[in-house]
């Protein structure tokens, strides 16, 4: 039982910092790394890739809108094509600060209101993954179960790893609970705690309706922009190797 | 006779247009491409590639100083360290727009302030040098003759090609003169085009002294700001056709 | 029969032009100046300013998203309080300057996609205005008839000066007709023309199903970013006077 | 015994936090607030404005280089009058912002590398100064003793509140020592307490060589960005309280 501990970070800017990179880096096996349009910046990322790199953990680039104001959250309704080009361009920048610290980068995913576009949009997923699969077809998707970028990975031959978010309810068709809906978001840690486990023993989740939904899972997704969140972090790895499972970067578990 | 016509191009900014790339594009060999931070974007990068890749022009990245509003012509007084992952990221950046575009960055040169800077500061071209080695030791680096950055690529194993700036007086030692000293700048069209014409028949210029000065050359930047300097450009195309030469892209020079 | 004659300038950035403001400044009679946030910059700004109060031309405000990259036409879902502050800010930022030279802004106009949002939202268009008037209650707002945004201007005591898009088809309600739909924007020059003579000697417009509707304008907006806008722009100015009316600033026109 | 006590405030950016702006809000008397180029945003101006407001402090620009990635402490060569035109866009947005929030900006000090240039340089200062007087001839300048700043005010008739830095070491002329010397700054606490204690009671700091130098100080600049930090600051508030003095916002000391 192998799964991918992964988590965002590098989100900090010039001399701001954003969430505690060094203790989520003792924790994960695999880092989405801003890459300078909603968070980061040449010398942020550079850090942050060697420090990943010291500890074993797989590099990936967190792509998003070139929104540093609103943290890549807000949507920005611009054109599919030229958005792909926005996501090359990050991947690039990230890859080569990769390849000039010795380092390969093994995935990418969405961050912000860009993934959530994505994420269901079919029309703006294509032209997004269909780009990223010209620049790197080996590159690791990070997808969410249901969505139209794991629909377009498919598509373009692009190989998928599938993110568990813990703390987030999933409806009956294996898809996120839209955040605007009650019970979106799991606050009880108790509880995010139980998932992780039901998903490491039975290969399971429990949808927000009750049924039991098998989910073939690649990776957990973790926090780490408060305390508590990287406290959490540390007791689902516990949770991991306690129940004799292992965590293990992405691209040893992606085939 | 062969020798590689170079240019900055793709200097626009969103709506912001800048030169008369189509134009350029019909009389260069190489180009140099801005990548983002002083001027550039992700769609103009992509559009400039694609454009200068049917026409068999070699790519190449012009990375500056993030300095949009300044057009990176401002002096800032910034760490080299991290200079150093600004100029990678650009690369990356670049290259992987190429990459995704089916072509591949053969060379690049340094813009504005920051290559009038690492010219003249070995403290600070060696590590913006070593950081493109490290990123890609095959990368062709641009330079004018006797500069820190020449220096450095030697040091680091680089290869370089050697540009003539046509309408600029170089001194005895090969270096370029000031623009602030009189007669940095050869305005006389007639003048320029003569001194192109010895460099390619003698294989030498004439230094602002007077004195014949040997120069081994790979490339000759041409502008495109203008009307005017494209018409000059056609104008040195010509002249190396008269003379027998070819126009050739800078890595089929570089051994 | 008097008319102000708008256009929208000083929409540079840096090194970048954008439209020919020297000769539209010899035709209009009040300028929506560039803020910084879609386009211009400090010293486009202050530049624009001063060249306007030579020629006698009313200083405005055009705020905008900040979005350099789309030019402020691409949406940006914003919390409208947080848009209020960049509004405030775009305005406070170029009354500054032009205080420092000696003069005084007169009036504001949305930009692009925040003017489209706040003409057709309510919601968004009464935090703009209420912050507006609260920056400065004598300020007149450019505005098209039967928007969120007059109603909001009515509603919070602030001074409007409707405009009239000379190009542009209206419905029946005196609003404007989308540019999605066909026949919404005027193209031929004689007809256009002819639009603003109807207006100027009946006080009306024919919409697009073919009414005629009475319309209280205190402007035309008028374009620069063409040599034929420029052009037009001075034709509908000849029209003006040739039917003996006067092109007046808008502060004078309105009460 | 009346002092102002001054910091630099409103230095976040969007997400990003920066300083403990709230424990700060309740020792100081004036407040240097970040206008967007260096740090701070539209949203937090207008928060710390209406913040400081409530709280009775005099509220106050820091300009500063338009370099967010260097926070505004990077060398910029840029021209000193387009320099000016920044300057008096963060004014303008700021004082904007304050009136709308139904306040008024009492003081203005430059932040970072451009108060560093400007403190050093006649010929840069000049022209900031000049430009500032133009945008308000009443706002008071926050100044350090015997710098270009403060002749440049005193020549254009501007008000100036020569600011104390108690944890930095002066020369004989009353000038501070430069930051590269030995000594220039003050680590222990008990000392920067000493001094403060020293000029409220005798008027006079010691110099680096052991002097007594008179200082005719109107505001000491604390710090907020560690707890550390702000503990000093509270010290210093109860040192100027257990004097018999008072903490009195800069407008109300300056004549």
């Amino acid at each position: 039982m192998k799964i991918d501990l992964n988590a965002d970070i590098g989100e900090g800017f010039g001399f701001y910092k954003m969430g505690d990179d060094e203790a989520l880096m003792e924790i994960i096996s695999s880092a989405n790394i801003a890459c300078g349009f909603h968070a980061g910046d040449p010398v942020i990322m550079d850090r942050t890739i060697r420090l990943a790199a010291q500890r074993k953990i797989d590099i990936g680039a967190h792509v998003g809108f070139p929104d540093m104001l609103g943290f890549g959250r807000r949507v920005i309704q611009a054109d599919p094509a030229e958005l792909s080009k926005y996501v090359v361009y990050q991947l690039g920048a990230l890859s080569g600060l990769a390849r000039a610290a010795g380092c390969k980068m093994t995935h990418m995913s969405f961050h912000g209101a860009l993934g959530n576009m994505a994420a269901a949009d079919d029309a703006l997923a294509d032209p997004l993954v269909k780009a990223i699969s010209e620049f790197d077809p080996e590159l690791i998707i990070s997808v969410s179960t249901n969505t139209a970028i794991e629909r377009a990975a498919n598509r373009h031959g692009m190989r998928c790893a599938t993110a568990f978010l813990a703390d987030r309810a999933y409806d009956d068709q294996g898809a996120l609970v839209s955040r605007k809906l009650k019970g979106a978001v799991i606050e009880d840690k108790a509880e995010v705690l139980q998932r992780v486990i039901q998903l490491l023993s039975e290969g399971c989740i429990t949808s927000i309706t009750g049924n039991k939904l098998e989910m073939k899972v690649k990776q957990i997704l973790v926090h780490g922009d408060t305390s508590g969140a990287v406290a959490l972090a540390r007791s689902i790895r516990d949770a991991i190797h306690n129940a004799g499972g292992s965590v293990v970067p992405v691209a040893q578990l992606v085939g």
